[in-house]
């Protein structure tokens, strides 16, 4: 039984707590976060292996969470083989030159060890780190949909215009774009768990823009391959997106171990949704924003409607707002480890 | 049966087609809108009864939409009181001194009919301009909810946190608010009803920012009374909002003759969350913005999930994207007036 409890409720075992992390946990909202990083480019931050494992580290010492989650950003494996992807501060992922036709394909090449030297170092520091607390390192990857969503769309965007288009207009080049998108994803997240991460969360944030339909033409398949790519390596998944509940049925048959359930739906409903497959949520980051006291009234809300069920890893619904107060946050991981005591049997 | 077949629609009746209008159809994708405005203020433009009564006009004439929809804004009652409302290019609404606190309540006095004037003056206009082709006008206002949601937070927002926090720890001030926004509310509705709006839409665009459990406890009730303050004039209702898909169910409780599903739900789905009654959608914004081929295909998947059930408005599942090319629109006000034969028996 000498298994982290993250790694137990994501397999849906019994647990004597809850156990609980904060997508961007590592980041803004914490001053030392902001008093090691300055003002530098992120991507020259997740780059410096002493830094990106310095920051990994933080939320686990101040708040003592069940898992650290790499500090990293779904397009770097895009920026180490040079595609062109810079992220601008206050904008987000920028690419100089979107995908636009078939030869714009021949610049993802495959993803080779040296390329992506910088995060496996990461991993081999945190893993080494974490080693004596037994804490689990979560690696992680876009989803192939979100990821082409940046690539074609070159910025971000409300609309979805481009690539919404391309599935309409050229449904084919947006097909062969996904598959090349699976193979990137399937050797980042492999090089991840190789250096010692025990589980991979894959965020398809942008998911929620597409129809049903939309998603199981454009979005389930190669997510699915991703999961399977990974799937003899033996480590739990949770597959994550936002504003995902028109389609949480369709995402859980991708096939991950944990499904992400945004605060739009709520907890029980959504695991009804996703067959009863062990659920990571769904506090909304909002309600963090004020006073401890309402945070911790926010979180038992969770817990309520979570039940006493195995298979709850306690998280926000969304990643962390960056003005949130880290006291609020610490005051909820008190009161999830101490109130939360789902699957005690 | 000399009744418009938007207002057959709106009450289950049989048509012999399906009547279609869009969701800002006069507006910046229109080439005679932005002849017409300028770079003036838009609220500017609200309060010029020529300019709005021309602009309310211009999609009936170039689509030949089934439905006309006054060229307003939410926040003109609020700026009619002299609430200190600007609508900012790019931005949105803002407010100049946001509720904060008891004392701003005062400052929400009730709207006298000089009050809205130039509202009511564009209404006869357009009234009187429509009377030949027997095209309806639809009057329109914000659901409490989401005016409050602007007048709290003072700016657009993604968070909603300032009202979210408003909600636990003050929630007898923003039930005040609310009940302050009743009022005005259907005091703005029954003005353009008296005037010769024959339906209305209520516009509870951030609803979808709500959990189920907010939405009962803040926007539900609010917005029952303010339907239940019209009822008596015997006018169809619509209410509309975006990202919904979670609370249909609970909005359908608050009475409207008609429920708006927005493009994320499949409207043969949205139908039974909504039980049964007439529906209003659902077409994405984004399908039509590539050629019009791709618009009529992407308009007839939405008629064929409507079936043949009587009770269909046909219009986007969100407002027309300002670069929306007039032509796309065109041709599917064709189609859905060719093809779609609901409730024919």
């Amino acid at each position: 039984m000498s298994d982290p409890v993250f790694l137990r409720a994501c397999r849906g075992e019994d647990v004597d707590h809850v156990p609980v992390w904060f997508m961007r946990q590592a980041g803004r909202s914490l001053p030392e976060y902001r008093a090691l990083r300055g003002t530098g480019s992120i991507l020259d931050a997740i780059a410096d292996p002493e830094i990106a494992c310095e920051v990994t580290l933080q939320p686990v010492r101040r708040y003592g969470v069940d898992a650290a989650i790499l500090f990293s950003d779904i397009v770097v494996p895009f920026h180490a083989i040079d595609f062109g992807v810079d992220i601008v501060p206050g904008r987000g992922p920028v690419i100089a030159e979107p995908v636009r036709g078939r030869a714009d394909l021949d610049r993802l090449r495959d993803l080779q060890p040296s390329d992506i030297r910088h995060v496996t170092d990461t991993v081999d520091r945190v893993v080494a780190a974490l080693a004596e607390s037994n804490t689990p390192l979560i690696g992680f990857a876009g989803a192939p949909f979100t990821v082409a969503s940046y690539l074609v769309e070159g910025a971000p965007t409300r609309t979805f215009a481009t690539i919404k288009t391309m599935m309409y207009a050229e449904p084919d080049l947006l097909h062969a774009l996904l598959d090349r998108l699976v193979g990137i994803t399937v050797s980042f997240l492999r090089a991840q768990i190789e250096h010692g991460a025990r589980a991979l969360q894959l965020f398809d944030s942008w998911a929620g823009s597409l129809t049903r339909d939309e998603y199981e033409r454009f979005a389930l398949e190669p997510t699915r391959r991703v999961l399977e790519g990974v799937a003899d390596l033996n480590v739990p998944t949770i597959l994550f997106g936002v504003g995902t509940g028109e389609i949480l049925d369709l995402m859980a048959r991708a096939g991950s171990s944990v499904m992400g359930i945004d605060w739009h739906v709520d907890l029980d409903e959504g695991r009804r949704r996703v067959g009863d497959r062990p659920v990571q949520g769904n506090l909304d980051p909002v309600r963090c924003l004020a006073t401890p006291d309402l945070g911790v009234a926010a979180a038992r809300d969770v817990l309520t409607r979570a039940g006493r069920a195995p298979g709850h890893i306690f998280n926000l619904g969304h990643g962390v707002l960056p003005e949130t107060d880290p006291d609020v946050l610490a005051a909820v991981v008190r009161v999830v480890h101490d109130e939360g005591k789902a699957g005690v049997r």
